[in-house]
């Protein structure tokens, strides 16, 4: 007897049917965003959200522990975000140039983030990275930028993952290292001309555990940036008010001299930005970056009521309450069907890998379909997020459906 | 006796005090947005608008040209645009993938765009050139791309017009000829390894009469890729649906094989895209291009509004009429008042030279400026956009103030 394979819902198929006629692959740019790379129940279509609850086009619902690729933090619907956007969108959003907003937001950035002195603004989180960088070439009079080989800094052509249709130029001024091996990043320094060193807070590449920065790292990486006056550039757009809005790297206490932010930065309106030290704000001020809606008063609005939001009331000691009942919820479960986890990242940004998974992430697949038939969207292979709208019951939901889903693993373990 | 300086209001200044301590350059970015770029009674910061009156943070009034420098098309404030972001935000925005809008928006794109087999969305008018020369140089296997001198095709360290903190490989991979000069094309193409001609409608560089795409230009552009294998791509992120919104070459029944769109195409709602033919469908599939918020639903739905709006309601005609009445307008008072000008490109995106000026702009800038302190917001060399929100009346409204700016301007041509 055959058992069917579980799949989306018609109103996806029928959508992906139309997506395949006038959208490139049927869904063009990030890979991780393609269902061809997820069990084939994955929906490739949404229509909303409310709370932690995510909804697809046919209605099914999810707890999302996605936060749309990061995003979303405090909620999808009728958040303060959403509230502040609309308020400001029906004063004034795009006009010939910014309004009070983006000057608040700004003076809020600076009294937020311990190391910044000014802000600016974009829309893209590789706006912010593309950004940073010109800037600390403008600064140094160099050309090099030292990142750690698997890390994702964008989609621009320097930095991509895929660089197909990318050119040899494009990445020459590119050197790498390995994260949290600081004799590989001194060893790629000694190249000289070195402009930068951008890093994120933690790895958080795909596919594998996720890593604390070790101390010796972080410190080491200031150092060497003091040492040879080049920039350090904090690539916190993924992690963006999900570890510590003052700054990732406080807890070792090092303030690096750029952050790049973006994500969850205005709760899903787009936005981006770079806050820099006061050293570096000429710099700043003497490159050309620009786009049509960078100046949007709606979206700084929406950034505005995310950061005070958060930081008023304490959003990361929310989640990390969230994060850890999933984190024990799952490692109960893991044990109780026998089968091994290795749940890495923090807790705000879990990732959850099977020991014995083999390199097509069998388990890991498996899993996520059965989480996602009995309702919470984990991916498989990428890092999740939490939002304060994951409450305890949000939780409890979710791991009632992660129970069916290390059964399911248990159940391809003990059949091997 | 000396003659006050007129300047932008106390709430603009107050707010240019604040952002000098927390924005690089008191305003980063685009040199044409930076008041010191402008005559001192140029507003930096604004609040809002209604149709085609921009409100600065002091309550003044003007009628726009600029029309948040080419986004607003329909107007300011609550438009069917407007309408449609807040209705589909209020449903789902940025989620774990894209909702049915952006199928929708592509469809209603192949149908609208003579060329378009497909479409792909992003978020800045940037993100669809630099897409597209990947797509191009994914599709051909070659690097070279071949930009028109003084040509903006957006900000990326390839393209930016202030090349400060890029590096010469950035720029390795460009080309430049001359616009309209098919024989300067033709000899840059000589060098070889040609993947992609970007080309803007018309060329509307700053400070220069615009001038209209030389038939023979246009037609050798087209022969030139199609025997050297390399993509046309025609730039219309800022001629986005001020032309033609099926292309704006179809006047000469040309056909770019990519077209990039932004601006105006969701009335300010940030949105990019990239159009293109069937034959280039797999390698825009191949690349990896992505961000955060490009998949949002909210500014897909304002784009179907905006291009719904504007196709079956004849906008181009709307706009056409009140740019020829305002041409016709300027072009009346300046002979009334002995002032030479010469008003170019098309009446939908005016600019006006005066032809007795320097090198400074002198007699622009006193136009400008006396046109803001009557009631019209003129950028000097710059060009401008109309809007359908651009009535007879408000036509009529501003060319009371340009009626004062001629004046001032003759009063200076005199005093020499």
């Amino acid at each position: 007897m055959l058992t069917p394979v579980p799949t989306s819902g018609p109103v996806d198929h029928a959508l992906r049917g139309r997506a395949d006629a006038v959208l490139p692959g049927g869904m063009y740019g990030h890979l991780a965003t393609r269902v061809n790379r997820l069990p084939p129940v994955f929906p490739q279509f949404f229509r909303g959200g409310k709370g932690a609850v995510l909804t697809d086009v046919d209605g099914r619902e999810y707890v999302d522990f996605m936060c749309a690729w990061g995003p979303m933090i405090l909620g999808y619907g009728d958040t303060v975000a959403e509230r502040a956007f609309a308020r400001q969108a029906a004063i004034g959003d795009v006009l010939n140039g910014p309004g009070e907003p983006m000057v608040e937001l700004a003076e809020l950035l600076v009294e937020t983030v311990a190391h910044a002195d000014w802000a600016l603004f974009a829309k893209n989180g590789n706006d912010a990275t593309s950004t940073a960088c010109r800037i600390a070439r403008a600064a140094t009079g160099r050309s090099k930028i030292l990142k750690a080989a698997a890390a994702y800094h964008g989609a621009s052509a320097d930095f991509t993952p895929v660089p197909v249709g990318v050119t040899a130029e494009d990445r020459a001024n590119l050197i790498l290292f390995d994260y949290n091996d600081l004799a590989s990043l001194e060893e790629a320094a000694a190249v000289g001309d070195i402009a930068a060193v951008i890093v994120t807070p933690f790895r958080h590449d795909g596919f594998v555990d996720q890593d604390e920065a070790d101390d010796v790292f972080v410190r080491g990486a200031r150092a060497l940036c003091d040492k040879i006056g080049a920039v350090l550039i904090l690539d916190e757009v993924r992690t963006t008010l999900r570890i510590d809005p003052a700054g990732a790297w406080e807890r070792y206490s090092i303030r690096p001299d750029l952050t790049c932010l973006s994500k969850a930065l205005a709760n899903g309106a787009p936005l981006a930005a770079v806050v820099g030290i006061d050293a570096l704000k000429d710099a700043a001020a003497d490159i050309y970056v620009t786009g049509s809606f960078w100046y949007g008063a709606a979206a700084h609005a929406a950034g505005l009521a995310t950061v005070r939001e958060l930081v008023d009331n304490d959003g990361i000691g929310t989640m990390t309450r969230a994060g850890a009942q999933y984190k024990a919820g799952l490692e109960a479960q893991a044990d109780a069907a026998g089968v091994g986890i290795v749940h890495s990242g923090p807790v705000t940004m879990p990732f959850v890998r099977f020991i014995d998974d083999d390199a097509t992430f069998t388990l890991a697949m498996a899993f996520s379909e059965s989480a996602l038939e009995h309702g919470a969207y984990i991916h498989p292979w990428h890092n999740g997020f939490i939002s304060t709208a994951h409450t305890a019951d949000v939780i409890d939901r979710a791991l009632l459906a992660t129970s069916h889903a290390f059964a399911r693993v248990a159940a391809l373990v003990n059949a091997r």
